[in-house]
């Protein structure tokens, strides 16, 4: 029952890698934010904001490397705080790093509250309206498209609502395109964010306002959709709702209440089935566990347990969900839908390059996802391990290469330690049997596992590992309890493919980390390898493998 | 600035062991359900539902045992449905369990919705009302209070509002005291529940109204709140927010809302600043790790990460908090990290109990955390292992014990993994030399270690790792890398401390996994063991270590 609204679409601003990653726990790589930054883009986000380019160098490199992409629907935005007080914008070292980051948008935050302003800025009330003023107007200048963050905005209106609208006023006269009402603190309720946002929304007539939430009461959801009943058309938000203390407001859930509960566009057509995998891959590159009951998205959210609701949904599939979970690319869990799952996995291997996928193999290949998930797998960040479950069911499938044994060993004496493996494996039919130092105890298995394949496929130089993560699972029972190891890949461009891909992540699961790694290791080798086999047939044409030990 | 509101009191009704207990992970023993019952009297709930009598036998045994305590502010209260259509209540079994359970007070549910009725009752619409009502009055003769649940009320209410009206006047009728609108779906959103919620107390004048909201869109605390802000006076939720799918309105988010934000008394004057522990009690004995990130009760919820928040936080406590979190237990933590100053940790050592650090200390431990953060560590979610890094500053520390050597092997010969360890240990001046095998090289050295220190620290029986998660740095050099361990532990409450601490987390980075587990394993252990010295000093009273090589 959508509501009325007076526009149709909302702006979506995403500060999964900015806000999100002052969440306790989350700690990015430059990589990280660039793979998350990638699937934002694919989902259709209108924003990305990408970190704050004046606060640590790592943020500065992803700017960099960011400038080097080509993004299909966002725009990256960088990230700073209006000047410091008494000083020109272009005398400010960290206005200057937004400049430098070189994004088309900026967004920049400055105090809306009287409390603010004199307890913790120190300065006085109109200074600060010159600081959000000059530092928008400065940007402007510079040719950035500026966003404004009304930092405290909500505590800062019911103290002295008079002086809140000024310093949005200043934004506006500086060249704000957007002013973003943020509850900074996260202590506001739906009724007092829709009351607030209504006054702004008329003040300020035809400029677009937005929302910025946070969940310290829980109601960061709930605020943001107040916001957009008021007016706002411009919501920020985080996928999964990371951030700093209680997070912010999760977009995996606003999305789709915004689209299939109030009627507005949020995302491109058609992008919302993509949402649960989007919150599933940022938890995995987060290398957070993904929270199962999350509104919409989480695996549990769609699942039945007590009898009662069991029943009813047999008779009745709408009996207890409140939406088609299809819709968010979820699933309900009960009565398992052997279609929708069989469907979903022809549309992937398509999507990873993979034809003659009939429904039979695409049935077969479902009940293998849910078997391995079922050990400890997790294929939605892995998908080079998604594409050779397929390729192993082919009739003429044929492994590269097949493990028979291996010895790792590590030790300590005094200050010095070393790493040993040994490896035997089985290469077209040939046994072939080595031994290198490492690192330590993966690393050593790694060395010995290229130096096995390299004789026999010399491309293995080009194929290194980008990262390596590992998970325990049932982690009540600490160290003995089952490893999940994640790697990312990529052949530094060494190795064009016919899709031009270079990056490829694996997964692997057992009960120790060796038995894991190697899982993973060899997912990871045989796609990269294969994946050259395909760009250039005579790459491999002498090959006749055996089969692989799984 | 609490709203003004009819009555300032509000009943609240927990639905943990009932409808929590649906929750995907969680089964409970009938010894878990009476520890959280206790918990729950003890915060001073108005009512606690304690399951289903007629559904399973584990609930009947429940209240054949909560018959025999005593209850110093809750009423037990037993669930279930009306009876079945076509049927007399006195013959209806799952009815008679009701009355069987022995309780004051019943909950049954009966189907509001036109579509509920037709498609998954497949009855009529009257034989719905007389269910309704004769269930009620029936449990009325039986001497029982009764408490309706109208299933389903928002949907049906949507759907045809007037007969969503009738089945809760039919409950009115039959002698139910309160009628609880519940959004069984959780697919509502504020401004609906609040305006069919403000409907149905004018409607029904003096009788009271409650709500049971589901988190399907992330709503379910706003929910509440909202039909609060109608004139509903009866909450029912659970804490932690657990229940089917998403889970049920968080009562740990709810509560402090109604009270702080509204104005309302929920629970006995004090009380509130038990929820912290409450909510934390809940998680262990339902054996699911606690949702840091949880409004108001989460260990995050008051976690300073971002260097510009917790500057301000110096300047004004209330400047990124929007309550003194001691007001629901909990306390404002700074998050250790890269980004921090000297008065960071200064300030978080006085946090950990360590007194006397001064600012040359401080200035110290800044000082080895940023070059520890540079080689791979990262301290924010280790506070034991800052807490030892400032404790091994002081000119009498005294370590436990010392590394000398170790060794780890794993190996796999066909299908058979094998892992061992053997380590050798300085502790109190003796040479300790021993092996172990395990599930892999980190658990096998886990245990090795342990059988180390068993016979001189027999406490090492009480610690357990709950997490162990690793993370390979620079991560362009895949396993060569650093490799970053983090592990949590716990006691298992059986080393109650000064603080009453049950659970910390240590730290370690090196070239190789098991070096970094190493520092982590060693930094976790002795903090445990010097935790229990802290709360008994005579416990370890003999110890003469040397010094520990690090």
């Amino acid at each position: 029952m959508p509501e009325k609204a007076a526009s149709s679409a909302v702006e979506i601003f995403d500060t999964t890698l900015r806000d999100g990653a002052q969440t306790e726990g989350i700690s990015y790589s430059v990589d990280d934010k660039l793979r998350i930054a990638r699937k934002l883009d694919e989902l259709g986000v209108a924003f990305i904001e990408g970190g704050w380019p004046g606060s640590n160098p790592k943020d500065a490199v992803f700017f960099e490397r960011a400038r080097a992409e080509k993004w299909t629907c966002a725009r990256i935005v960088a990230f700073g705080a209006t000047r410091r007080a008494n000083l020109k914008p272009a005398d400010d070292a960290s206005v200057r790093a937004l400049v430098d980051a070189g994004t088309e948008v900026c967004a920049i935050f400055g105090k809306s509250s009287v409390l603010q302003v004199q307890e913790v800025l120190r300065t006085t009330l109109d200074e600060n309206l010159r600081m959000i003023e000059e530092t928008a107007a400065w940007l402007r200048g510079q040719g950035k498209r500026v966003i404004y963050d009304a930092e405290h905005f909500f505590d800062g209106h019911r103290l002295d609502s008079d002086y809140a609208l000024q310093t949005l006023q200043a934004a506006v006269r500086g060249g704000a395109e957007t002013v973003v009402l943020c509850d900074t603190n996260g202590g506001s309720l739906p009724w007092q964010v829709e009351s607030a946002t209504a006054e702004v929304c008329a003040k300020l007539g035809s400029v677009p306002v937005g929302i910025h939430a946070h969940d310290d009461t829980g109601c960061g959801v709930a605020n943001t959709l107040a916001a957009v009943r008021a007016g706002a058309r411009h919501v920020q938000g985080t996928i999964n709702g990371y951030g700093e203390r209680c997070g912010n407001a999760n977009l995996c859930a606003v999305i789709p209440s915004l689209e299939l509960k109030l009627g507005l566009r949020a995302l491109p057509a058609g992008a919302l089935t993509r949402l649960h995998e989007v919150a599933r891959f940022v938890a995995e590159v987060a290398n957070l566990a993904p929270d199962v009951h999350m509104a919409y998205v989480g695996d549990s959210a769609f699942a039945h347990k007590a009898g009662v609701h069991v029943a009813a949904m047999q008779r009745h599939p709408d009996a207890y969900q409140h939406i088609d979970p299809a819709v968010v690319g979820n699933e309900m869990r009960v009565v398992v839908s052997e279609l929708s799952g069989r469907a979903n996995v022809v549309s992937k291997a398509s999507e990873l390059g993979l034809q003659n996928v009939d429904a039979a193999t695409g049935a077969k290949v479902v009940e293998l996802i849910k078997a391995r998930e079922h050990e400890g797998y997790s294929f939605e960040a892995a998908e080079a391990s998604v594409a050779l479950l397929v390729r192993r069911l082919a009739p003429d499938y044929q492994p590269l290469f097949t493990l028979l044994d291996y010895r790792g060993m590590v030790s300590r004496h005094g200050a010095r330690s070393l790493a040993e493996a040994t490896i035997k494996l089985s290469i077209g039919g040939h046994e072939v049997h080595t031994a290198a130092e490492g690192n330590g105890p993966v690393n050593a298995f790694d060395m010995a596992l290229r130096k096995a394949l390299q004789p026999r496929f010399p491309q293995v130089k080009d194929i290194s590992l980008a990262d390596y993560k590992v998970r325990i699972l049932n982690s009540n029972l600490g160290t003995a309890a089952t490893t999940r190891v994640l790697i990312d890949w990529h052949d530094g461009g060494q190795c064009e493919s016919a899709s031009g891909e270079h990056r490829w992540s694996t997964v692997g699961a057992g009960g120790n980390i060796l038995d894991a790694t190697w899982l993973a290791l060899a997912d990871g080798y045989e796609y990269g390898l294969t994946k050259v086999e395909r760009a250039d047939p005579s790459a491999l044409s002498s090959n006749q493998p055996t089969t692989l030990a799984r």
